[in-house]
């Protein structure tokens, strides 16, 4: 049997240790989804936890399930877990707010701990809210700092005596390209600047190993890789070593060092927990915990593995299937340089992609002219992947996407 | 029938014009509920809601509900909904992030917009985490700037040529004292001041009317009255008349004009809308929807009669039945000046409340010696009320709050 035939990608799944988690998840029928990249599908379990949390928790409970069922902790010990997921220790990450606003004051962070470096390095053409962030963060301090950007080649050699700090994505949100994380590190390290490294598309997806690789900060987010849901917290990672001089500028009462003594004057909680500002989404993080503890159960070493395969058939099979038909490998062609997505570039990759969807094989486009497949291993099956090649083919070949009227747009990345 | 009889009581629920809006809400039975202004309770509705949320929007609809469902809007329409609470106009209120957060940004808005002031004005004894926030946000400019706290009979007077923005609490947390809103804005800013109201403890309470006092900013809580659950998306107003001028520091995505043109530029989306930044909490939005759309129904006019008529029968009942027994009252004696809780003192608050809750009188304790009863009228009877006099006086004759055991502490305000 050809290693490009459907019997092949059903073997595939039959000798695949994470077929199971599958059914773990509520899937709509006869979708393929492959944008979990953008938001993770629901796992079957978050329902029940949800409904336990508002039924009895807050219904019955009221404001005393702050204590009796530890609300209070849950950004915490969430944290914790997510830790395991992205080569932390178990102190260096908290879940709270949004990315945004963890990047935001994270940045502030540094241009605090950097006095007399007042400018932020970043790639052109970076996860644009990453941009606009940081572009917001340098503007509020007057010493004239701004965001510098140049192409990823240039990064390390752009890092100057004023560059604070160096903001990338680990895994580009259009190609799927991935730095080499532990390289760069060290390269902006030795000109003197710290980094930080936004997680969204990694974390739970691909192989993070912040510790090893000694990086100062992270961000991340929930509802992706993740599955916590639409609007999921995110999470925040500092370096244990940086714990004593890293400051959270939204200093609010959940970071407070003794937040129920109720004083005038703000001390900043030992350790990760300074980090949290206001009160947290009790809800989101249930949800998430839900997503993040099966990611934990499947093993963060065979979801890798199992992306890897599947970026890897996705390729072949279009690559074979489509030929002749002007698409264009984005993504590294080498699995260990990839995320868990495979971009292709085509003039009409909007229409393509709507007719794609229309077709029930929900991927992604982003501007200019990418496709984008997004893959989670402990639900896309290699048959999905088999499919979606097929019904690509099938939209190519019969010139379907002239006559795409479908005016669904994925709204987040 | 005596005025303060549990006849009484009952009559007065009996022509309660709100009484049926109690059966919206799931309450523990048994238990007197007087906390709902640091955890408003769990309407019924909102487990339908968030159910519905998940398993079809979420679970089928996948990443095409930020458009087939409108996700992508839900953060204005439901401020939209808010500024009918709050006496604003529907396009000067936004659901997003935390209270904490909010007032952060609008902190640095304000500096930003008051350039060559760099002070913030606020309360001594204001809620804490208000003055943590804005000590933390003034100090990130480096333009010598802080936070400068007087008592609440000064702070007009305490308006100076460096004075940027006035930060103030309108229902104080402990005391429940309200501000003159009308009053004081126009004072702080006949001095040159802008000013920002904290409306966590008035919203959905208390009659506020931030366009008829020309108030500039506000921000507000969404899980104290609004019962929009534990941690709940807060709400933030901006005037029409700034909104040309105000920028938010925060600038993610959610707040940009075209979002999905995916450009490296920042450009603020007109009106409100830029104050947002990063993925909202959508579960969130939609249970914060439920417990504002009761309030909407219900009405603010009534709700703010019925408030100031629990209050007034509480300090009635409590002050007649428990004479002799050390208790003093700390909020307002006129119900025109007071928020919708009633305090009062005792030298063993804390111990007198563990043992009142442990009776299942619900209610919270605030340092040094605050004992604090929140009315909630969407569902606070008057029997509640007459229910809770009764325990109280109960705990203070036996004695009993001298044995109290009970380590339940109410964790928020």
């Amino acid at each position: 049997m050809s290693h490009l035939s459907l019997s092949h990608a059903r073997a595939m799944d039959s000798q695949d240790p994470l077929r199971d988690f599958r059914d773990r998840f509520v899937l709509p029928p006869g979708v393929v989804y492959l944008d979990g990249n953008s938001l993770g599908a629901l796992p079957r379990e978050t329902m029940g936890r949800i409904t336990k949390l508002v039924e009895k928790e807050w219904g019955r409970g009221l404001i005393r399930s702050w204590n009796t069922h530890d609300w209070i902790n849950s950004s915490v010990t969430l944290g914790a877990k997510i830790s395991r997921l992205v080569g932390a220790a178990s102190d260096e990450v908290v879940v709270t707010d949004t990315t945004s606003v963890n990047l935001f004051r994270l940045v502030l962070t540094a241009l605090e701990m950097q006095s007399g470096k007042s400018d932020v390095l970043s790639e052109s053409g970076n996860f644009p809210t990453d941009l606009y962030v940081c572009d917001g963060a340098t503007r509020i301090f007057d010493r004239g700092g701004s965001v510098k950007v140049v192409s990823r080649d240039q990064i390390a050699g752009a890092v100057n005596e004023s560059t604070a700090l160096v903001v990338l994505t680990h895994v580009h949100y259009r190609t799927g390209e991935m730095f080499d994380m532990a390289d760069l590190t060290q390269k902006i390290h030795a000109r003197g600047a710290l980094v930080l490294w936004d997680l969204s598309h990694s974390a739970g997806a691909v192989e993070v190993d912040l510790n090893g690789v000694q990086a100062d900060f992270a961000v991340g987010c929930g509802y992706k890789y993740l599955n916590g849901g639409p609007g999921a917290p995110a999470f925040l990672y500092v370096a244990r070593r940086h714990h004593a001089r890293a400051l959270n500028a939204i200093s609010g009462w959940h970071g407070h060092a003794r937040p129920f003594d109720f004083t005038d004057e703000y001390v900043p909680a030992p350790g990760i927990r300074r980090f949290l500002a206001g009160t947290p989404s009790i809800i989101g993080n249930a949800a998430l915990e839900i997503g993040v503890d099966l990611l934990l159960e499947a093993g963060i070493d065979r979801i890798v593995e199992k992306s890897r395969q599947l970026g890897d058939l996705f390729i072949s099979l279009v690559e074979a299937s489509c030929d002749g038909h002007g698409l264009s490998l984005v993504s590294p062609r080498c699995a260990q340089l990839r995320g868990s997505q495979v971009s292709f570039e085509h003039v009409h990759g909007y229409e393509i992609m709507q007719a794609l969807i229309g077709d029930s094989v929900i991927g992604d486009y982003r501007t200019p002219d990418v496709m984008r497949f997004g893959f989670t291993p402990l639900y896309t099956r290699f048959e999905d992947i088999w499919i979606a090649a097929q019904k690509l083919r099938d939209v190519l070949k019969q010139g379907r996407w002239l006559e795409a009227r479908y005016a669904i747009r994925a709204a987040v990345t």
